[in-house]
């Protein structure tokens, strides 16, 4: 057993406080990681605040985990001190599974969320990364490309993989028309990953606000959706959207800009359902679809491509103490693109 | 010209009456079809009622065609007299396209209807297959299998395509899991050409009163959806859900049948919008998509398909002049399982 500090919600009402507890001896198969940037995922906010309605207390929130490797267990190979890493949204998958499936663990029962969850062993609970150290199984350790700097590589764990997932299995590349709809964490991320792979990116913002950080990051335009204009100028255009926005929008509307075969991705949670016509997705055999993070190997994969094209999340670094304050501005996308946690600043 | 006999609605709230109208002269390129039988569609009755809000009268509805051909044009190379063959629901496309596409012709801006619809000449009205003859050119008239009873066929040109298309685009086969909800007119086709293409079919039903036929005619398995069991049981069961009805269902309720990856796909029209969950979509990589009816080329593969396969509808055959008794029957689902017109009784 090893004392943690960190962070923690203690109940939904509260502010997050200093909370200090233990981490395990490492096993055979662990990796203990000193955590030095944890970044700050919508999601985190919803779950200290019980919004999705299954939260339990004490939680140490964060899933954007990077740092380096301060010790190993006798069995693993391919980590060693010293190694810059990360952590993503899952610790654990297909507990319980009679068939792993690895290429879509995320999507199986028995996937072990980073935090406001209980190890395999169906008690222990999990805590996340807002916090000084983390105790992790081999293989759901990642590594992070050495040219990459670790704090702006943070959300890349769990906003790049959200678009890089949806991005590559729907085939963004050359000769595609994408667009993102949200110019926030997770949109900025689609934008600077679709042009990476080749894509033709538009970005749907409620504003133009961002319009200029939206071409500079690599879309080639950029539209302001509160202008009706829009989406008739748009009308069958797109092979895929991206839907990174979390409120309850007219998704038949976006559905009208995709093209025959195109697929509209959600992958922002609005609290409520959405109507959706029959008429919005038979004309032209169109998709509305969801996908969630991605695979270990998956997640792998995107951080190397991120090495190869140095990608990494744009960010507003902050000490843990502002984290309730960063709360509020994340609430109301005040934020450009996010808010990553100083670890060092646990220490002050 | 020639003078043509056919059944027409008049205006949204008479019932369907003889009618006399005229058919072109044959172009160089047209085929004169001598019709023999036409099956009848619940969209005839939806645009014989101005249900869906844009229908022309005087309206001759159908466009489940079959006949003899009687006459060719002079450049007419793949048909001539004498020729079993069928038209479905368009009879021109891509009219006005810069780029033609023949394997989506049917989402094509340009599509000309058989029928509540005009030609590509932008005025001459067409009229649908409840009459004696049609003039059709060439590249929309297809093939009859010589083994298929021609009256059994004509539901193939709709309800057949409608089924067969999605099947094959979501790659029904050997080791999918495939349901069909609804075991109506275009349901009963789901089940005969999913089992035929060799997946492992379930239909899932309001109730059981057509499990029998469902289970002679393919399926392996029969559900009601009445019954909440059925939910629970089949939960992430299937890779593709093909839901042929026509009024508003849970769609939540059958996402939640989809294995991770999986499709539901729309092929009936409910009157409103149907609130979808964004959770739903996101945790299995699911899929929310429609389709409509096929193009020409693979319209013609599905009546090859079920040449082989000695697939045609279950019908029941009526005189003309009963037609309005069969619309009120199609409304009240009272038919096993497609109403085909035998074109005969006009002479009556």
């Amino acid at each position: 057993m090893a004392i943690a500090r960190g962070y923690a919600a203690t109940d939904a009402s509260q502010p997050l406080t200093p909370f200090t507890f233990e981490r395990r001896a490492p096993n055979a198969d662990d990796v203990v990681i000193s955590i030095e940037y944890c970044g700050v995922c919508h999601s985190d906010i919803h779950q200290a605040r019980n919004e999705w309605g299954f939260s339990k207390y004490p939680m140490v929130p964060g899933h954007e985990i990077v740092g380096t490797v301060s010790a190993v267990g006798s069995s693993v190979t391919k980590f060693k001190v010293g190694d810059k890493v990360g952590v993503g949204c899952f610790v654990d998958s297909c507990v319980g599974c009679a068939t792993r499936d690895l290429d879509n663990e995320q999507y199986m029962p028995g996937l072990v969320q980073t935090y406001n969850d209980v190890e395999a062993d169906g008690k222990t609970p999990t805590h996340g990364g807002y916090s000084d150290s983390i105790v992790v199984k081999e293989g759901y350790v990642l590594s992070i490309p050495d040219n990459l700097p670790l704090d702006a590589a943070a959300p890349l764990l769990c906003a790049g993989i959200t678009l890089y997932s949806p991005l590559r299995h729907w085939n963004a590349g050359p000769g595609k028309k994408v667009a993102i709809v949200g110019m926030g964490g997770l949109g900025h991320m689609g934008v600077k990953l679709g042009a990476a792979m080749g894509a033709d990116v538009t970005v749907l913002s409620q504003t133009l606000s961002k319009k200029e950080d939206g071409l500079k990051l690599g879309a080639r335009e950029y539209y302001a959706t509160s202008d009706a204009e829009t989406f008739a100028k748009l009308a069958g255009t797109f092979d895929l959207i991206i839907c990174t926005v979390g409120v309850a929008i007219d998704w038949n509307a976006y559905l009208g800009l995709l093209k025959v075969n195109g697929s509209m991705v959600l992958v922002g949670v609005p609290e409520h359902a959405v109507p959706v016509h029959a008429f919005s997705l038979i004309p032209g055999r169109r998709s509305l679809s969801g996908s969630m993070i991605g695979s270990i190997k998956e997640t792998q994969e995107m951080l190397d491509f991120c090495g190869e094209h140095g990608i990494v999340s744009e960010i507003e670094k902050i000490d843990i103490q502002n984290i309730n304050d960063a709360f509020e501005r994340v609430v109301k996308s005040d934020v450009r693109y996010r808010f990553v946690i100083d670890m060092a600043s646990l220490k002050a």
